[in-house]
Formats: C-alpha cells, sequence, structure tokens
C-alpha cells in the first residue's frame, strides 16, 4: 500500500516527516509512505504556491499508484485550492481515502460535499510530534492501512457522524462547499480561540440553514484557550447546549477529537 | 427629536455618556439623546444578560416616544438578541433608524434583512472619545436629526449600499440573518485580525451563495492588523481584489468605514 503525504496549506521540516517515515516504517512494514517533495516548500505563509500546492494534491490524488492522500499539518491554506482542484479530481481520487483534520476540514468537507473518496477527520504526519505521537499517528495509519476500528472514535454507535474545526466549519457555511450533513452527527473542536469567538461560531451554527437537518452535536476537545476580558462566564459545553437547544438538535456530549493526542478518526459519513 | 441609546453588547463608562451627552446638547440642541440605564450594567462580558439587553432594546425600539436608536458602542454580544428580539418589533419599531458598526451588524444586517426600519452603518457614541470625535459622532447624529449627507460615504453615488465588519458580515452568511444584498454594493471593514484571517473570511465571502447577486464590493479600513507569522504577502486591497475577481464581481476601490474616526455613516440600500 502506498500512501501520499502533502500539504495544501503550511510546510513541514524534513525531521517530522523522517520522524513519522521511521514509524510507520517499524509499525506498518508493508506501507510505502511518500512525503511529496512539496510538503517541503516554502512561499511565505504557505507549503508553496497555491498553484504548487495544488498540483501536488491533484498529482497524488489522481494517481492511481496511491491509495491514500495523508496531510501532512494544518495551518491556514487548502481553502485556496477548492476552486482549481475539485473539477479536476479523476477516477482514481475517487478510490481514495483522505486523512486530515484543523485546516485541512475545508478539503475533506468539499470531498464529502462532492462525495469523492473517503474523507476522514484524523491525526495527521506532524502529530508524530506529540508526547505519545505514536499512538495518535498509529490511529491514522491503522484505519488507512487495514480498516482498524482501535483508532476510531469511541462512539460512532453506526450513525453517520463528520467532525470539524470549528473555525473551519463556519468559514465553509453558506458555501457549495460545506457537505450535507443531514442526519450526521457533528463533531466539534477548537482549538486557541478565546470563549466570545467561540460563541460567535456557535452562533453560526446554530443558524446555518444547511445544518438545520443534523441529527445531534457533540463537543471535542476546545483548548489552549485564549484568554476573554473580562472572563467568560460560560463553559464551552454550557455554550454549545445553549446553542444546540436553540437549533433544536440534541446535544449527545463530549467527543474525543481536537488539537491533542487524543485525537481520534472520524470516517465521514458511516464507518 | 428624542434617539435612545442603548448597549446589544459591551457596557459603557457614564463618564463616555456624559461626553457624548453635552457635544449633543451644544451641537444638537433640539435632540433629547437619551441613555438607557442598560448601557451600563454589567453581567460577565455583556452589558446585562441577554435578556436584560434584549428588553432594553425592545422597550426603545417599540416606544413611539423615540424617532432612532443609536447604539451606544460594539463589542460582541448583539447577535444572542436576534431570536428573542426580532419577532417582537412593533410599528413604532419600522419608523426609526438604527445606527452602529461592529457588532452592531447583527442587528442592522437583521433588521434589513426583514426590512424593519432604516438601518445604517454609523459611528457609535463611544467613538465621542476618539480624536477628533466630535465630528465623527457628528457624521451619525447630523444624519439622524437632519437628513445631513456631509456624514455620509462620499461615494455612494446613488446606489444601494451596506457595510459590515468582516468578521460580523461572515458570522451572518449562512444563516436568515443576513440581508439579501442583491445590487447592493458591500463596504467591508476589519480591525484586530492577523491577514490569514482576513484572507480566510474574504474566502467565505466569495463563496457565499447569499452574496452572489451583490453589484460590487468596496474597503474600508482594515487597521490595528495583528502578526502574522510568517509575514503575509499580499496587502488587504490586494487580498479583496483577488477573492473579488473569484466571486466574480468588481473591486470598486476603498471606502470610507472601518473602526477609526475616518468612520463615515452608510445607510442600508439607497441613501
Amino acid at each position: 500500500m502506498r500512501i501520499g503525504v502533502v500539504a495544501p496549506g503550511r510546510p513541514i521540516d524534513p525531521v517530522v516527516a523522517a520522524r513519522a517515515g521511521a514509524f510507520a516504517a517499524i509499525a506498518y512494514p508493508d506501507v510505502d509512505l511518500v512525503f511529496h517533495p512539496q510538503c517541503f516548500e516554502s512561499a511565505g505563509h504557505f507549503a508553496g504556491s497555491d498553484a504548487v500546492r495544488a498540483a501536488a494534491f491533484l498529482q497524488v490524488a489522481n494517481d492511481p499508484g496511491y491509495d491514500a492522500v495523508w496531510f501532512a499539518r494544518g495551518g491556514y491554506g487548502s481553502n485556496r485550492l477548492l476552486a482549481a482542484v475539485m473539477p479536476q479530481l479523476g477516477p482514481a481520487a475517487a478510490r481514495k481515502v483522505y486523512a486530515g483534520y484543523s485546516d485541512m476540514g475545508f478539503l475533506l468537507g468539499a470531498l464529502y460535499a462532492r462525495r469523492i473518496g473517503r474523507p476522514c477527520h484524523a491525526p495527521m504526519a506532524t502529530d508524530i510530534n506529540r508526547q505519545g505521537g505514536d499512538a495518535t499517528v498509529a490511529r491514522t495509519l491503522g484505519w488507512i492501512v487495514g480498516g482498524d476500528r482501535q483508532g476510531l472514535e469511541p462512539d460512532l454507535a453506526g450513525r453517520p457522524a463528520a467532525a470539524f474545526n470549528l473555525s473551519i466549519l463556519t468559514a465553509l457555511i453558506g458555501t457549495p462547499w460545506l457537505p450535507d450533513l443531514t442526519d450526521h452527527v457533528l463533531m466539534i473542536e477548537e482549538v486557541s480561540e478565546p470563549l466570545y469567538r467561540v460563541d460567535r461560531m456557535l452562533f453560526t451554527v446554530a443558524n446555518a440553514t444547511q445544518l438545520k437537518g443534523i441529527a445531534g452535536i457533540r463537543l471535542g476537545t476546545v483548548n489552549d484557550v485564549q484568554e476573554n476580558d473580562p472572563p467568560w462566564a460560560e463553559t464551552p459545553e454550557a455554550m454549545i447546549a445553549h446553542w444546540a437547544g436553540d437549533m433544536g438538535v440534541p446535544y449527545l456530549g463530549r467527543a474525543r477529537v481536537g488539537h491533542t493526542q487524543d485525537n481520534h478518526v472520524v470516517p465521514f459519513g458511516i464507518a
């Protein structure tokens, strides 16, 4: 099995690629993990220009020699590729798994909107750098390589699901790149935001016409919360319960997704 | 003429209210500027609880004794009132001017979506605190009191227009609170954001199904820009021109709206 790694947002350090590659070579010896050289390019904020990142993604996605596209890391930028790449995905792209999270939710969402391939919210190559990161990335590789369910979010319960970073989800709302999530359990996680912004984004989710039919909401990790001045009075869980109530959908409890070592795999749709 | 001042987001200092009141008394002696006591309440982040803020807004909006609602200041929170207040606005509310900007764009947008009253993007009472703030607030008062066009954004040119803070606009996109802006010139301003976020929000604007029919985009002030690491390569003007091109609408140049002393009045629709 060959897995291609690309970086549609920001670049990664070759040392991190080597660590992830070394782990994969030991834990999954049958896997050929190929880091596209684009992962290490740099153009200002991004891992190469929009054209370079789009070309690398399309090259791997459309190559029948690859079984999966694994995103190297997040960081802003994958939304800038959607208009260019989505119309150019061919038959080989439709047979692949696409794995990542955070900013990569733009691509996962757009792929799922068009029912191309099998997008999943999942730890990325750079998560190898976390304490216990071997276990984190093993969840993704286990799912891609052998359909190993140990790394799946533990309460999927056979219901259709999707997981998004809240900032990315709200940036998709109102656009045709947001997939139809009717009857899906929607998991939301967030990192490095003050709580007033989280509240504002939950307002958008709760009022989004496109999300009226979701089955329920679960709350992933909300961490590295930025200071709110004055302090915010509600917890993230109280906030999401409040907005889910406004939306008329059940709040279904916590989910093990987010920007942490504990991040789990959520295949979009039914796993 | 009586103008009621309320604070649907964060509270204001009584000293600021006194300054604005003193200026109004001298410059517009026929105006009775009434600060609702709710402006000075405090409940955590907000100028009173959601219920208190909603009640104050409704009281002034529905009172035939007031000719206009002037928002005291911005700061997160007016979106939390929409579901409660919008269905309760009566005939007196439909005859009023509503003036504010920044977070108040939630209310202005929702009012315009339902064609209630005459919402306008305009300096607020706390803008009296800016250097040269007398001239800033005079633009709003002059428009409310006598239809004085000196404070209007200078290039309205008889075309329907609306102005929003970019963060507020994107939080409205995808919801029924966003007004129909077909054939409107849309002015966008932003404050205190890093440029990668501005770019992400412009992506949402450019891809928003609801905004497909706008006549064009103008760029207000983008100030207090937060550091981007690494530095962002494009200027806000290049960014908005790029995304307007993606959207297929003309970029029509700069607009004198934003979080500065130079902020001007933009009555929604045709002035």
